[in-house]
Parts: C-alpha cells; sequence; structure tokens
C-alpha cells in the first residue's frame, strides 16, 4: 500500500501542524510505503520570493528529518527533482474539465478572501492529481478541506482511462483521520499562524516561554482551587502527558496555592523535554545543509526511477512518439 | 535574431497550408535563426487517439523536412523532446492573472463551436508563453488569429519580470505577414480542411487529380471565350505559374475551342511538376522512419542544452533549491 504526502515548505511549524498531520505521516512509515514530498511548484502559487521559498524548503525537509522522515525507509523528496510530475500535469489538463476545476471549493475560498486570482491557483488541484497518479498511490492522507482534490482527482484518472480505454491510473483513496483532534492555540482557538496563537515547535527558549506564557487563562488567585474542564493550559498540556502526570496536574488544579503560571511552567518544561531530542537532530540538520540536499537528491532519484517508468507507458499510450 | 515557429501535427497539408504559412516557414531560415517545433504538446487539447498523435506527428516532420527544413541550419524538434517547456508552463501559470485567460478569443471562439472545454484547451496560451520565452524568441510569425497570443506572452513575460525585478524573458514580437494572400479553394471559398475544398500537397495523383477537376467553374462551353477574373481555377494557377505561363493561360481563356477540363490539366501539370522535387524527399524520409526520428532528436539536444542553461538561470531567481 503506498501512501502519498505532500508537505507544504510554509516556514516555522507549530504544535498543531505537528499533532495534526506531522506526527501522524510520521508514524505511517510503519503502515505503508510513504512517499513525501515538499511541495516546491505548489508552493509558487503564493511565494514570490527566492529567499523564502528556499528558506522555508530547507526548513521543511529539516523539520521532516528532525522528527523521524527516514529517507531509507521512505522516499522523501522535493517536488521539482522529479519533473516528470509537470509532464502528468500537462498530459492530465486535456482530460480536465474547466467545470470540475471551477467548482474547486479552495479555489473559489482562496479567490474570495482576496487573493489574486492566478492560473497556478486554479489548476492547482491538476498539479496535485499528477503528484497522486504518477506513482500508484493508494492513500492520500488529507485534511476535510482536501477531500474534493482527492476525489478530483480520482475524476480526472476515470476520464483519462476512459479515453485510452486502459486502467492507466490507480484511482487513490483520501484518508481523514477523524480521530486528530484540533489543537487548541493559546486562546483557546484553533491553533493557526493567522491567529497569531502558536506554540511553535523549533524556537529560542526565550520565544516559546513568552507563547506559553500567554495562553490564556480566567483570572482566579493563588489561593483559589482552579477548574481544568476548560482551561487552555490544561488542553495542550494532554498532548505531552500521560495519564499519571495529567492525574497530578488536575490535582495540583483542585489545590489551591499554586496559580496558572507554575501550570504553565510544568506544560513548558514537559514541551521542551519532549522536543529536546528532535531539537538536537535539528540542529545537526542545519550545520549540514549540504547533506539535508542529498538526502532529498537521494529521495529524488528512487522517486524518479518509478515516475519516469510510469511516464514511459503513458507517453507510448498516448502517442508521443 | 531567434524566429520561432510551431507546427501543429494535423496530418495531410494542402496548398493553402503551403502557401499560407509552410513556405514562409522554410524560407525565414535565411532571414534569421529559425527555432521550429512540432507541437506534441499542444495537438494533446484535441486528439485523443494514440495512432492518429503517432501519425501526425511523423507526417508533420517528414513534410517539413522534405519542403526545406534543413535540420543542421535550424533548430527542428518535437515539443515533448524538450520537456523543460513545461516546467516553464507551471513557473508563468503563477504570473499569469485568470482574467488575461479569459479574455483569449481562440478559447471563446472553440468553447462557442461546441469544443469541450478542458484545462488544455484553457491554458494553452500559458504553454505557448512558454515555448516562446524558453528560448529567448524575438520574433514569432502567426496569423492574425494568434496575435492576442503573442500579446499574452508579453504580459506574462512582464509580470514575471517584474515579479523578480529582473529582465528573465526577451519580450517577443508577433510578426504577421500581411502580404499571404488567403489561398482558394476548390469552389472559391478559403481552402480548409473543414470545406472540404482542399487540393492536397501529397496525396495519390489519382486524388489530386480528382480535387483538381473538382474546381467549381462557371458552365460556359467550349466554343465560348471565358473569363478568367473570377475564375477558380486561374486564381489557384497563380500560385504555380509565372507571368508568362499566366499571359498564355489568359490568351487561352479569350480563344473559343478549349474548356475549364483542359485549364484543370494544365494546373494539375504544373501542381504536379512543383511538387515532385518535394514528393521524392518525402517518398525517402517515409521509407527512413528511424532517421527522421533521429532528426528530430539531434534538433532536441539543440533546444534542449538551450532550454536547460535558461532554467538553471529562473530556478536560481525563483530560489528552487
Amino acid at each position: 500500500m503506498r501512501i502519498l504526502s505532500g508537505i507544504q515548505p510554509s516556514g516555522t511549524i507549530h504544535i498543531g501542524n505537528y499533532f495534526g498531520m506531522v506526527k501522524k505521516m510520521i508514524e505511517s512509515q510503519n503502515d505503508g510505503e510513504l512517499f513525501a514530498f515538499i511541495a516546491s511548484y505548489h508552493a509558487l502559487t503564493s511565494v514570490k520570493s527566492k529567499e523564502d521559498l528556499e528558506k522555508n524548503s530547507y526548513e521543511a525537509a529539516i523539520n521532516f528529518l528532525a522528527l523521524g522522515m527516514d529517507p531509507e525507509k521512505s522516499t522523501f523528496w522535493i517536488q521539482h527533482d522529479v519533473k516528470e510530475v509537470l509532464e502528468l500535469y500537462w498530459l492530465l489538463s486535456n482530460h480536465t474539465s474547466m467545470g470540475l476545476l471551477e467548482r474547486a471549493h479552495s479555489y473559489k475560498d482562496k479567490t474570495s478572501r482576496g487573493i489574486s486570482a492566478n492560473h497556478g491557483l486554479f489548476s492547482y488541484p491538476v498539479l496535485m492529481a499528477a503528484d497522486i497518479l504518477l506513482f500508484d498511490s493508494n492513500i492520500v492522507p488529507v485534511g476535510k478541506d482536501q477531500i474534493q482534490h482527492v476525489e478530483m482527482t480520482r475524476d480526472i484518472a476515470t476520464s483519462f482511462n476512459h479515453a485510452y480505454n486502459e486502467e492507466v491510473f490507480v484511482l487513490p483513496v483520501a484518508k481523514v483521520d477523524e480521530n486528530v483532534a484540533t489543537v487548541s492555540g493559546t486562546d483557546g482557538a484553533k491553533m493557526s499562524k493567522s491567529y497569531n496563537n502558536t506554540i511553535d515547535m523549533f524556537t529560542s527558549s526565550k520565544q516559546r516561554k513568552k507563547q506559553v506564557m500567554s495562553i490564556v487563562t480566567d483570572s482566579k488567585e493563588l489561593n483559589e482551587s482552579k477548574e481544568w474542564e476548560n482551561c487552555n493550559i490544561y488542553a495542550i498540556s494532554k498532548l505531552f502527558m500521560n495519564e499519571d502526570e495529567l492525574a497530578n496536574l488536575r490535582q495540583r488544579y483542585a489545590t489551591p496555592g499554586e496559580g496558572y503560571g507554575h501550570f504553565k511552567l510544568t506544560l513548558l518544561e514537559k514541551i521542551e523535554e519532549y522536543f529536546k531530542p528532535y531539537e538536537e537532530k535539528r540542529e545537526y540538520y542545519l550545520n549540514h545543509k549540504q547533506e539535508v540536499r542529498e538526502i532529498l537528491e537521494f529521495g529524488a532519484s528512487k522517486a524518479r526511477k518509478i515516475a519516469q517508468n510510469k511516464m514511459e507507458k503513458i507517453r507510448d499510450i498516448i502517442g508521443l512518439i
């Protein structure tokens, strides 16, 4: 079973990204054959700065390697190292009706939020279809907002298979993990960079302390007993503590004498403990960028072999001499 | 000065294609550095049959070689041998506003004629822009219906140059030859495959005779004198006869005793004489398809070198690590 995951190179990641998506992706290396790529071509629909794209591409690669992406076990590359995907994108475009693309929610959402409508943004579901179909992917883990794109991929693949009367493409299945808890931010809303309520994963101790200390609570005093049920500190603590530790924390909430600041410091300690080994690995890769580039190239060479083989068959089927 | 021409692999060509476009393209090898490619990726917007695409691709290559395309002097390749064009197509897509594409006449025309709107058809001006910009083309000879696409290319190139604050692309100029006579078909309307009024260039003697003999005339008898001014036979004869021959033909129109059938046979003879050397060359290539493929690959290797060099610069400018 082949699992395909795309990674947006979008700079810093926060614990909401980690528990919402990254952790599952790393774990999926045990469930099947993981194909994971840094979506540099997709990023171009919005990133128009050389510095940002370069920085974010390396960040993404380094973060995933630090967090446990295993380049031997999985196939891990950066999208633009396997250019076959753009040939497939063009071929699929000729079997993608305009109506299908016009119905894409994410395009409509983005343009309605005033993001300028360029052709890359409009057609990116076709590129996503090429990403998926090029590797005969079976499973595409996605958030709910991306289910439609996997359905579009199935539609495009079906049209193509039908046009050439051959089972050229495997129809992929979207896997939506219903158990993924939405991670709350420091203000209790969904953690998101755009809400400015994140706790970043790889950041300075100072910055992380600042973020944790900014968690919003009610204004109970030291000498009052407190409620953990709707407390933002407790909600985030659940991600980092085991059941014993949580029981202990609940006990502390119930017992007057400590304030929210104390609970925050306990949480901060747990977060730091949790990410410490990853941070050390990350530090290593940050100081060995050339090695990171080589790891990506190694992944690309594995992906390219499959892609070229697939494209050779497709070119023959459609009559590109 | 670099001239870029795309050749649609659309099967048989007729004398309307030849005098309208092909002859000029062949001659342009003396005006500058001709880059001419068989537009196999573009063809996919409408051709969905392996057999047709393969046949038409070889036909186009063989016809142009037979008619004087010089693969040493010019750069002559088939589009899908230089895949860099699709990478550039994607990069340009992110600098192409949807409004620009929506205003394209040719897309509106095609869809209004009931051609099903697929994404390839919609976005083909972006691919055309990539064809042109990849090779720093200065001149793009086009028919009037294609002027807008060259203007779109300039717009896209300008946006891209502006976004990265660098003169990445050369702005091309459309060259419309106002002197190209519209070639009349056998019924006097513009010669076109869709009107079924063509005289084909490379066809059997029998078929060509049938086409020439079908030229529509008035019904004057042998013993009447005839008018050459609005005669379809005379109009086509002008393409194949020099001034002396035409004077002689006018004399025959004025003198009773011959019928239109005689004039048609004279024209037929001239057409056969005109194309004979080309037909022989064509016959050779038809029997040496492997050589044709190698000639295209030779051209692709020249084009690819330029394309790869250009793309390396562009990737660096936009930050693809």
